[in-house]
């Protein structure tokens, strides 16, 4: 037995001696994740079998050092229920890959398996939960981090290691096709779900103390690691294009993504973003991935490169040898897909020094891999029966989560309570109109696996929870313009007969199984778009609603009868008309498989919506930016047509309750800022209720930021109950950036909740 | 007679001592210009007089520092002919000051009388060129230089001493109401622009060499000095917002502004600018003022505060005190309307130190007033004639400027040179249709005096000239909706009897006497704003037109005539509908006085144009930005639903010449790069070509930009005449900032003229 297959020894002592033992090109397999992990298989008569491509992979490599998406079943991957691994298979085909790597490596290293898990496991027989932007909705980072413990024990079963999952890019722009992938817009949200989510993921997989000093827990292998992309910036890339140029400042990125960062400590693994920061990409960044991330905030883990980004620096610096030393001397640990990590030979050939570097990478691999018990015990129980349980288990919480994910933005004219058309009496007499009704994938966002019906109940399905009475009519395509007026004048006739109208309107990031797709999964933009028109890939100029959507609005308004508007969307479009015509308007985002009956549920009153906006919600596309967290300077915030201000401020969201603000209490002693607030549901029925706690720098040597989220605190509230909602802020947080780019404190603060607020000086 | 009042001693020995016999508060008053010019006099029966306001701040401050305005009038100033002054007083004006203040004076420190000069005098009588927008489309440097000097002659012979000139300003976001104050997006058009702007205003003033060591030249009293705004990054404020923040990064500072900064260094002021960058406001910029400016690029002149920026401070720094300690340290070395330079005892009190950057500023300041002479000979002949020959000459120069402002982006079917519309036949049988035909101020742009009849010739007066036979109908508001059908109705019927209509449309940046201003005169926006809707504070979220004019153009599409379009218009407006339905379409920009004259000569072809447009012409709002020199990234430059690209390309231009390129040669040698290319006339008419050199860098550590204009020339050439066109590129212009912000060479760069192009390797 050699020292690194004994247990009784650090995590650090069985690297340096497995390491020490292994040649340059073993060490090269190990940072390499080049195939796509859906071509390593192939089912037929004789069950699963593993493929030539992936066999000669390994041979090259003399191991494996990680398998990107071997479960993934989309459009993409063109792996279906047909041909795709289904939930109940998955361990068998890890344990087939696993055994087989380990026997083609002389030291038998033991593989990484990689799965998409943005909103569930993007994979057959998986659960499908909101899009990030509707989960920024719930500010219920508990909520999160349960389902993702629920996503963890799902991928642990299935024989999974690492689950990539979205959940750093900030929403500054949603001409983005990734827009439905962020949080919304705020840092601080930001961070928290970051923090949720890992340990959601991770449990106790990493403390905080470091891992390499410590045995490989017992347990370890109940555990899989979450690799949080994207580091760092991509949301605010010029004119919101996919993967484009971020010319921001250093002052910027420090008091904007800074705090960022230090959320990603206990993480496994974090993936670089395409774009550059100020002309540097994230992918050859060493002050981000090695003086930030890990020497200055502690990080412990990998860092993987995203899809084909390494080859993109082919372009930039003209070959692969220093491509590489750009991307492995910056610290990227592991590759994915690219050519550039398969030339790591040449590479250090011409760079020497480039092979600490590499021992680096691989080090920090293989200690990803002990630290997952992958070496003492690198297989699954394939008979498990957990992982129906579990399914169901994370249905339920699914359909809470989607609850809490839809916003409620309008119900009957604003200035009067009484005139709520929502929650609808049971036994209404519906028109149930939309593009989005009868096509859950619609519902779903982009990254999303083929479905079963058994997955899910229809909206109308749904809705005859609380109606027998309802008749349907498609109304308006998303975005193609075909059969309109017939479209439009069978949703005027049904709605002439019915009592009430809940129409859905908005878009989509379904993916189609005759589209075609760049070599980084995402859509081509010759593929077949029509009825697409978010994910990744598909950035917009115009956030108009596409089709004859408004036509359609107008259309059924004039028929006199009340309109429910269920906004299905993974971007915020322009609503303004929306907000007038519609006599009530729920934000429902991409909803995930649960949506349709959280929508129904909300609609009949079983669920009190109390969702709030994570974005300051543009009016059109013509007056972005629009966050909320821009400096603060003499600047006329209107323009001379139209008023600069965002159509609904950040932390918007109403609810079938009502709530009162009083005695907002500001102090400030031994570098901590308390505040508390009370906060009494003045309605006859229950209600939860987000507080949210902004500042505002006064006193600073730059300009500062018109206010900031601070913290936040959700409570639930019955009829006439009041609570009294404690903040505490540590100092170390009432700081700016300075001049000199040091952090500093302003002179005061002003902290506040809604329209109440108290000044502290520091 | 103190040293100080010798001739025979150099500038830096006579501020020395002057300085050194000065009081606080003498020195206090020479670093503010805090009054409104035109409030230091009235007029009445007996002639002109003093004010008591202006005499009560001479007192205050011992003296003056500097007057701004003295001779403005504008609806701000409500000076027009009635109440300002005219050409030919000003002479008189300006003596009475300098002989006020010099008496007030202990020591005789004159005054700097400061006037505005963006686009000509802003004053009674004075000439108003093309705004800046246009003058970036003539990419002829030697005009403005030539325009410079009548300017400069112009005001010096008024009394005035120094002229407040935009240039520095990039166009990155047509959404800003100054868009027309700027040269365009490219900082290399912008830089030689700049530099031309000061060398005619300033001839041989300042030269290489250190002023400071020199004497007093003898004609230095026939000298004024330019003031070069803005200081800078202004014309990219997030939303295009004015004054708003821009969270820009130091290398995409240090590459696209850094190379800016270069051409100020004759200048005898810059003014620094509104914005912050990456938080840092300008006007608190040590790094950018003192360091780049000054020490780096051996700036000699004075830094002028922007009106009121100083008080912006206060709302940052919470107090005046440390507002002056800001600006004072950075080196503002003047104050503009603020009221925090008139605390600077205060501040000195609290922050002694504080006196050493006093006494530079006030060293910076004399030192600019001896070098103009003001010291030797404060006085200017009243009863100079040459005033008005001055004006003369330039409105003959204004014609050739004008000319050269204006675009013809569409003339027929592009496809089809035999299509041509343009130029009209003499004797053309035209319906002359637009809101901006019967006014003159619509076609003046921003920061404009009142107008006499007698200094422009109307549009239908201009077109007189080659045709009697005219019909006018207004057809539409700029922006105002208001009797619409009628006016279109009145536009159609007299379209019908025409042989062609030309149509005005565009926006108009012109002020109104019942206007309301801002404290810096830009126009508030309680103010009536109807027809107006470019210029300082007029920012715009939707660069569509304005009124009913898309509706008047397809009203008269329909008439079958064909259609000349003239845009009038200080910025980019959504042309893509216009350039459809007419047949020809000329980009006029705001072209001034003689602006009506030259549109006339172009229409009937008395002037070929040749106008090149200095930006990448957007779409609309939606795709913004969309300047040329972003970032090369591997991105897909189209959104879903609408191309990325811009409608018209930087450098565009149609001519009634055509031209052909070949031959490109391109070779490295000696740290030169030299590039040819032949240009013929393939025309059969004279006509003129400006030839634009790109380059494109290849093999750098960070993400090169698409392209960077390196050089331009502009030919006369007749028919069939080929001329080889030479560029010259020192190795210090193919450098950008890497890694770690050094500049660098690129491994190679592509040098390209239109669609030919050749590689060299550094």
């Amino acid at each position: 037995m050699f020292p690194y297959q004994n247990k009784d020894l650090t995590i650090r002592e069985r690297v340096n001696d497995l390491i020490s033992r292994m040649t340059l090109q073993e060490k090269i397999g190990q940072v390499n994740q080049h195939l796509y992990g859906w071509q390593s298989y192939y089912k037929d008569s004789s069950g699963i079998n593993l493929t030539n491509k992936f066999k000669n992979h390994v041979n090259w490599g003399q191991g494996l050092g990680a398998l990107y998406g071997l479960f993934r079943a989309d459009p993409w991957s063109k792996k279906n229920y047909d041909n795709g691994i289904r939930a109940n298979e998955s361990a068998h085909l890890a344990n087939m890959i696993q055994s087989y790597v380990i026997s083609k490596s002389r030291l038998g290293i033991p593989t990484l398996i990689v799965e998409e898990m943005p909103h569930g496991h993007q994979a057959l027989d998986s659960v499908t939960y909101p899009t990030n932007i509707g989960k920024g909705n719930t500010f219920d980072p508990e909520l999160l981090q349960k389902s993702a413990e629920l996503q963890a024990e799902e991928l642990q079963l299935k024989g999974g290691n690492l689950a990539l999952v979205s959940s750093l890019d900030l929403l500054k722009d949603p001409r983005w096709g990734r827009s439905e992938e962020t949080f919304g817009e705020s840092p601080y949200l930001t961070g928290s779900y970051t923090k949720a989510i890992i340990d959601g993921f991770q449990g106790d997989l990493i403390s905080d103390t470091n891992f390499l000093d410590e045995k490989v827990s017992k347990n370890a292998r109940k555990h899989v690691g979450v690799v949080i992309k994207h580091l760092i910036g991509q949301g605010e890339a010029l004119g919101g294009h996919n993967s484009g140029t971020v010319p921001m400042g250093q002052r910027e990125f420090l008091e904007v993504y800074g705090p960022l960062i230090p959320s990603l400590k206990k993480a496994v693994g974090v993936m670089a973003a395409y774009n550059d920061i100020d002309g540097v990409p994230c992918h050859a960044n060493r002050n981000l991935l090695d003086n930030l991330l890990r020497k200055k905030d502690g990080f412990q883990g990998i860092v993987m490169a995203d899809g084909t980004a390494l080859d993109r620096l082919v372009d930039l610096y003209s070959n692969y040898s220093e491509s590489v030393f750009a991307a492995l001397n910056a610290g990227v640990d592991l590759s994915l897909w690219d050519d550039v990590y398969m030339h790591i030979g040449d590479a250090i050939e011409k760079y020497p020094q480039l092979l600490l570097d590499l021992n680096n990478s691989v080090k920090r691999v293989l200690s990803i891999k002990f630290l997952l018990g992958l070496f003492d015990d690198p297989y699954v129980d394939e008979d498990d029966t957990n992982i129906e349980e579990v399914i169901h288990e994370s249905n339920d919480l699914n359909l809470e989560l989607s609850s809490e994910s839809i916003t409620l933005v309008k119900n009957g004219v604003p200035s009067d309570k009484s005139s709520s058309i929502l929650p609808l009496k049971k036994g209404t007499k519906l028109a149930v109109i939309g593009p989005h009704v009868k096509n859950i994938y619609h519902w779903l966002g982009d990254y999303t696996a083929p479905q079963l019906n058994s997955q899910y109940i229809s909206f109308i399905g749904s809705l005859r929870e609380y109606t027998s009475d309802i008749t349907y009519a498609k109304g308006s395509n998303i975005r193609e313009v075909a059969q309109d007026k017939k479209l439009i004048n069978d949703a005027v006739n049904i709605s002439s007969n019915a009592d009430a109208v809940v129409l859905t309107m908005g878009g989509s990031s379904m993916r189609n199984f005759d589209m075609s797709f760049l070599n980084n999964g995402a859509m081509s933009d010759e593929s077949i778009l029509k009825n697409t028109d978010t994910g990744e890939n598909v950035d917009v100029a115009s956030l108009s609603l596409g089709g004859n959507q408004i036509d359609l609005l107008k259309a059924l308004k004039k028929t006199g009868k009340p309109i429910i508007v269920v906004m299905i969307q993974g971007r915020p479009y322009d609503i303004t008309e929306i907000m007038q015509l519609a006599d009530a308007v729920l934000l429902a985002w991409y909803p995930g498989q649960q949506g349709p009956k959280a929508v129904s549920n909300i609609l009949f009153g079983k669920t009190n919506p109390n969702g709030k906006l994570p974005i300051s919600y543009p009016r059109n596309a013509e007056q972005l930016p629009v966050y909320y967290y821009q400096r603060r300077v003499l600047k006329n915030e209107n323009y001379f047509d139209e008023t600069g201000s965002p159509l609904l401020r950040f932390g918007y969201g109403l609810s079938y309750a009502f709530f009162d603000y009083k005695n907002l209490k500001v102090n400030y002693k031994d570098n901590i800022a308390r505040v508390s607030v009370d906060v009494k549901n003045i309605s006859n029925q229950d209600g939860k209720e987000t507080i949210l706690l902004f500042s505002s720098f006064f006193g600073t040597d730059v300009l500062p930021r018109q206010k900031q989220l601070m913290d936040y605190k959700k409570v639930f509230l019955e009829p006439n109950q009041i609570k009294t909602i404690h903040f505490k802020i540590e100092s170390d947080r009432l700081l700016y950036v300075d001049k000199d780019m040091q952090r500093k404190k302003p002179k005061k603060v002003k902290l506040s909740v809604k329209e109440l607020s108290g000044l502290i000086e520091l």
